[in-house]
């Protein structure tokens, strides 16, 4: 490195705490500058819904990173600080802060403002008792909200709609999910796989798939009923409901980062490059508001799980402090969650994300975590998507024991363009209290591989 | 295929049994026969130690493939028959059945003789109340013997000696155990590692490392006692022991084998290459009494591992039916077990196993399960070997919470050739009740890079 930089990170979720952090990491005299529109340092939104449940018992022990870890680390963060305008010609940024506008000079900037909740056009919907869960400030308020409240109705029934129902069931309200599309989990699991999942939902938890929220009903501006409709039959259903909480997605928050010319993809993110780069000099972006590549097919991919994130800001944050840090040639999207007490796992596209020019085979597993012998067995179910050409493996879905990391293993396996031939010889960590001789993760690739020997014949 | 083939199996362990049935997978009418001498069907031997807690309430409970299993696969199981000599010129083998010799004919000879339990040379070892672990009948002798006595001395602290030592304390005696090496598990894991495990063992377990044991006492030909010696200090020691039980590793049994011509290697096994094939034409060995190579030093490896074994089997069966089916360049020696309620997990050669022509870096993490945030983190520690000069994982050891799914994907970055630096950058699963956003396996990586980053500074 011949200069040390001067860096600014607009945003300090994961996304920018990390690349300050490792901005600062890869040089000890660049200036490091981050502005945060919230009131809070870096913490997990990850982790936001189990403060519903009180499994962690108070939001502020979400935050990971301090105000005193970044002044020790000689990060000035600043707090409550909202971006107003960039000048990009003069490399100048100007910031709101208690009614002060500052301006500070850079010459690396980093774009982490995430996104916005996607909130579904729905009739009377400024009423109270109707959330997001984006922020501490949400949940603490849905808390508060919810203490005196019985029913609660989720818009969602992705991986955080379900965990917010998840949460708030075991703090004992009743629970009405609604979802649009014709299945939970549809953006991370198979039909086939899903049902393992379904079919842990406690009884108590009615979920209306293929209906949407029409609109909402109150009583003194609070909210008592929503206006459910069946998307097949138009059939109109009214659902008790003393709290709402919208989990229908988000929508990148692109807005600073397009004003100085930084691309969008046809996902609506920032596009970035392997280096975090956008398409504008010296301005790299990093987590929820860009779009980068699928790794398995290429397509465009927005981000938005933690782990990419943090992996994205790795590379912004070293890159802009003059190291070099290159992502690979797209992401995997590994992903897992535990709901109703099961755990579950991907990685790469689930089917319904893969075009038509692959011819897809797929395979399903299901089996014990331990040989059949020994006490004490958990369920497992693997499926595998699999290029009949070229036996290569484009996806995998786990439900079940240990799901999660033997996902990882199949991401490695992606990543390493394994075929199933291959990854069915690798060999397996066995004793009989923890794994058979041959796990579900080789015998799954082993089913793989004959289907496509059948086919060839 | 053109020619169905005439196969035999020589041993019905998990060798020999999975090799025949993934024969007649491979052609349904192909002639398969085994000789047994023992008087069970394929059964786990891994299974054997449980037996003694009672965790596994009865050994029979550890057959995996009854006689009527190999019945309906129209395979000809022969119990009880040992195999007296083979003409390898008329390929003919001749076994005693009940005091008759049977005459058989072959074309393709699977040899499955595994390996017998290695006894130290003790002075009057010829008395009752001592054992080896081997079989079905040798747990259930000890089951039987240990009921009324209080002290159990074990030789060996390898994997199987300890979880002989989990498993008997679980049933209530108290346990001594002699290694003869300066360290536990020296097989398996470096020392740095080996001590998380050591802090685990119960206070009433004595474990004399540096020791051996000299000559056993006894009363009316029942042991009483062993006389043990410090190898370094020559000092003795007598040890009450009411049953000895000696797990001092093994030798591979390949009389046999010999006998028709088929070389051993340097580890005394018989070499075998990655279609399981010996060194003499139509001749298959699988298991304990062969040789392969190591798939990151390329050192001769002797067999011993279940995983392994059922891997040889599945190609010993294939080709030997006609198929073609070839191993990877070498095994990683994946392996694992559970002791003292801590798991346990490694991949490749420990440092010890390592020539001087490699240059290896150690890095070792220690951390929790899941984010620090979220209640109920387990302890995991990871140690990985990486080549100085190509940055090349050659091996990975982990001690705690899931530790064996963990190295099952350093396994397949192993097989992939990968580096610390696209290991580092692999996306694993996360999320808060599962995994931090940077798992263990991330961060042992990534300090592997800056240490060798440094070195070449």
């Amino acid at each position: 490195m011949t200069n040390d930089q001067d860096i600014v990170v607009i945003g300090c979720g994961a996304g920018g705490g990390t690349a300050a952090q490792f901005a600062r990491k890869t040089d000890r005299k660049s200036t490091i500058t981050i502005f945060e529109k919230g009131k809070y340092p870096q913490y997990s939104k990850c982790g936001l819904p189990y403060v519903l449940s009180g499994e962690i018992s108070n939001a502020i022990n979400l935050i990971e990173f301090s105000e005193e870890w970044f002044k020790k680390a000689n990060i000035d963060l600043l707090t409550e600080t909202t971006v107003e305008k960039i000048d990009i010609k003069n490399k100048l940024i100007y910031a709101k802060r208690a009614n002060k506008i500052i301006e500070k000079s850079f010459n690396k900037l980093i774009i982490c403002t995430g996104a916005k909740p996607f909130i579904p056009s729905i009739e009377n919907i400024n009423i109270e008792g109707i959330y997001t869960v984006r922020s501490i400030d949400d949940v603490n308020n849905i808390s508060e909200y919810s203490k005196n409240v019985k029913n609660a109705t989720i818009i969602g029934a992705g991986l955080i709609g379900l965990e917010i129902a998840d949460n708030l069931q075991k703090k004992g309200l009743k629970i009405t999910i609604i979802e649009a599309l014709p299945n939970i989990l549809s953006n991370n699991l198979d039909e086939d796989m899903i049902k393992h999942v379904f079919e842990k939902i406690p009884d108590d938890i009615i979920v209306y798939t293929d209906h949407i929220v029409e609109k909402v009903k109150d009583k003194e501006n609070k909210i008592t009923k929503v206006i459910i409709k069946d998307k097949k039959t138009n059939e109109k259903k009214p659902i008790d409901t003393d709290i709402l909480i919208i989990a229908a997605g988000t929508k990148p928050d692109t807005m600073i980062a397009r004003s100085i010319g930084c691309k969008t993809g046809t996902t609506g993110g920032i596009l970035v490059n392997d280096k975090s780069e956008t398409t504008v000099k010296d301005i790299y972006a990093v987590g929820d508001c860009t779009e980068y590549v699928d790794f398995v097919t290429k397509k465009p991919l927005r981000v938005g799980l933690g782990s990419i994130v943090v992996r994205q800001a790795i590379a912004a944050g070293i890159n802009a402090a003059g190291g070099n840090y290159r992502l690979p040639q797209g992401f995997l999207n590994t992903c897992t969650s535990e709901l109703f007490n099961i755990e579950i796992a991907s990685v790469g596209p689930s089917s319904n994300k893969i075009d038509k020019e692959f011819s897809v085979i797929t395979t399903r597993f299901s089996g014990s975590s331990i040989p059949e012998y020994f006490p004490g067995g958990k369920p497992i179910a693997i499926k595998i998507l699999v290029d009949e050409y070229t036996g290569m493996i484009m996806g995998a879905q786990a439900v079940g024991e240990k799901a999660a990391k033997r996902i990882n293993t199949f991401a490695c396996a992606i990543l390493a363009r394994f075929d199933v031939d291959t990854l069915r010889k690798l060999e397996t960590a066995y004793a009989p209290p923890i794994a058979p001789t041959l796990d579900a993760e080789t015998l799954v690739c082993d089913m793989a591989f004959m289907k496509i020997a059948r086919k060839k014949r």
